[in-house]
């Protein structure tokens, strides 16, 4: 059976643009917290295949996006490696063991041994497989994986930063060290979707979250040709499987943008015109609506129409530019889905 | 006499390109952290013109800069308007009460009355524009100020923010609200620059910090216009002295920028040749070296280098693309400032 996300990743003709939301398994969803709360902490909900489906599921009928995007966090990748993650509640991730030289890197378990004990992951993608098959409809299933620079930059600060000056450190300082460690995390990480893929998913996306804090010159060194390296070894032995590449925040950086990959995703700092004119004719565009505009029914509207309008002769997939936010009344993501599909449809 | 950063603010030719750092009054200097520590707490040092002025002038023989910039918080211009304003150790800026709605803003003291109270400033700028003139070096003297949309994402948010959620509900759902918030900045900024240029300052800068937490479609609406009516405000008044803007992490935005100013700081998320394709003709550019390429010297002069060659032709003035980090040696900031002289001496 042809699903319509699938079709537009691959650039086919569909009856509307299909539109999913970025973290639309989340916490503005009263059933998400209800589950969250069942399961404990956010770890736990990670590791709980039967809890960790259903929350994965739970947007599709409530907002009535087009894919379901596994639940899971990119951090579980670095846990699995040996690192000592936890989550603080009010604060966030915290590696307790930051990578701050070599040894600490060859401590860690590398390649598939890693990518394997992430079982619980393609114990999920499995159930949701069923799950989704059972239900009969077309609904795409994403899998995920944290860009290495992005992971990198946990395991090196060990929480979130606003400054990233140990990564610039190892940057600027000694290149080596981090050129290391990003290819130890991106061979664990080629692994972990070739699993993912085998487990079940339809589409991949690589998650760039922290790519606007490389300087433009350094991008395609420190991430890029990392990103299309994983493209390179997937499309390779799964040429069917579309993958999206999402770097956040680098509108400087698109006319170097290159590689094997389907779909680009576009941040809301991009204009959606600027990425169509760079990369259009190459890549399948999703995105961009600054994620805001959900707090107003009306900001939604005059975006959704922009974008359709902006991309009417190009392939297109709805999106936010970034993930929802919490404090999002639900209404209004079930709002900006039904808009996406209206304003679309051919 | 004429100054050598303020001929190259209005694109005369210089011996060679000068240079100055955003933020380069502070904490990474012994010197500072002395004079901080006397003060007491951040507040109390910005309220001393003695201490402020002292601070102001340490990195002239420090480090070598071709401009002074007044030590001063851009967040004094809310205080002074009757906000609630603590440093809380480790956290940062907080404002106790935050705008919520017109009449928190009806509450506040605005035009010329705020900017009347805001005399230690003025004093600092008397005492700095002696002490140099006393020096008898060519040193310029740099005032400032932050944009309306940066002031009001903290009288909005009541402290810094990841997401600007409570701005950006503004923004989509009670426009009216934050343009009347803007505009009673803005008017305060104008009396404020004024009368910082009155007290004796050579150049003003104004910095829009969180210029990027706008969606590029409507950067002009919340933040650049109000920007440029304070340009109009002081070109009329004083049309010598020259303006720089500074709006921080906007590439997508550099083919919409307009104004009546001198010189355009570029951040280190744009690259200076994209800068100086789009905006070299009409305004001198200042930047963009990455702050952290300070933690090693020879990407340090590596950076120079490239900026100093792609500037050749251009009118240009050598700085960060954002502020120094405390953590950057002294003897590294040296080697910067040396080496922009150096790759640019004609």
């Amino acid at each position: 059976m042809s699903k319509i996300f699938v079709d537009a990743c691959l650039g086919k003709e569909t009856p509307y643009t299909p539109v999913w939301m970025m973290r639309q398994a989340g916490r503005y969803l009263p059933e998400y917290m209800k589950v969250r709360g069942e399961a404990g902490d956010f770890l736990s909900l990670c590791h709980n295949p039967k809890m960790a489906a259903e929350v994965t599921i739970q947007p599709l009928d409530i907002v009535g996006v087009d894919a379901a995007i596994l639940f899971s966090d990119i951090l579980v990748i670095p846990d699995e490696m040996g690192m000592d993650l936890e989550f603080i509640k009010g604060f966030g991730p915290k590696f307790n063991d930051p990578l701050t030289c070599q040894a600490d890197l060859d401590r860690l378990i590398g390649g598939e041994v890693a990518a394997n004990k992430l079982t619980y992951v393609y114990d999920t993608i499995k159930l949701l497989r069923k799950q989704l098959d059972e239900r009969g409809d077309e609904i795409a299933l994403i899998g995920f994986t944290g860009a290495p620079w992005t992971l990198a930059t946990y395991m090196i600060e060990g929480q979130g930063t606003k400054t990233y000056n140990l990564c610039k450190k190892l940057m600027y300082s000694n290149p080596e060290l981090l050129h290391n460690i990003l290819r130890e995390v991106t061979e664990v990480v080629k692994y972990y979707m070739e699993k993912q893929i085998e487990a079940g998913i339809d589409v991949v996306q690589i998650f760039d979250s922290w790519a606007a804090a490389i300087e433009p010159g350094k991008y395609d060194e420190f991430s890029w040709k990392y990103m299309v390296e994983i493209c390179d070894h997937l499309k390779a032995k799964y040429p069917d499987t579309p993958i999206i590449m999402f770097p956040k925040g680098i509108p400087a950086f698109l006319d170097n943008i290159y590689g094997n990959f389907d779909v680009f995703g576009v941040d809301w700092s991009t204009p959606m015109a600027l990425a169509k004119e760079k990369l259009g004719d190459k890549y399948v565009l999703q995105g961009n609506m600054e994620p805001c505009r959900l707090y107003s029914k009306e900001a939604t509207t005059a975006c959704v129409e922009s974008l359709a309008k902006t991309m009417k002769e190009g392939r297109h997939i709805f999106n936010l530019g970034h993930g929802i936010l919490p404090d999002v009344p639900v209404e209004n993501a079930i709002h900006f889905v039904a808009e996406c599909k209206r304003a679309s449809k051919r």
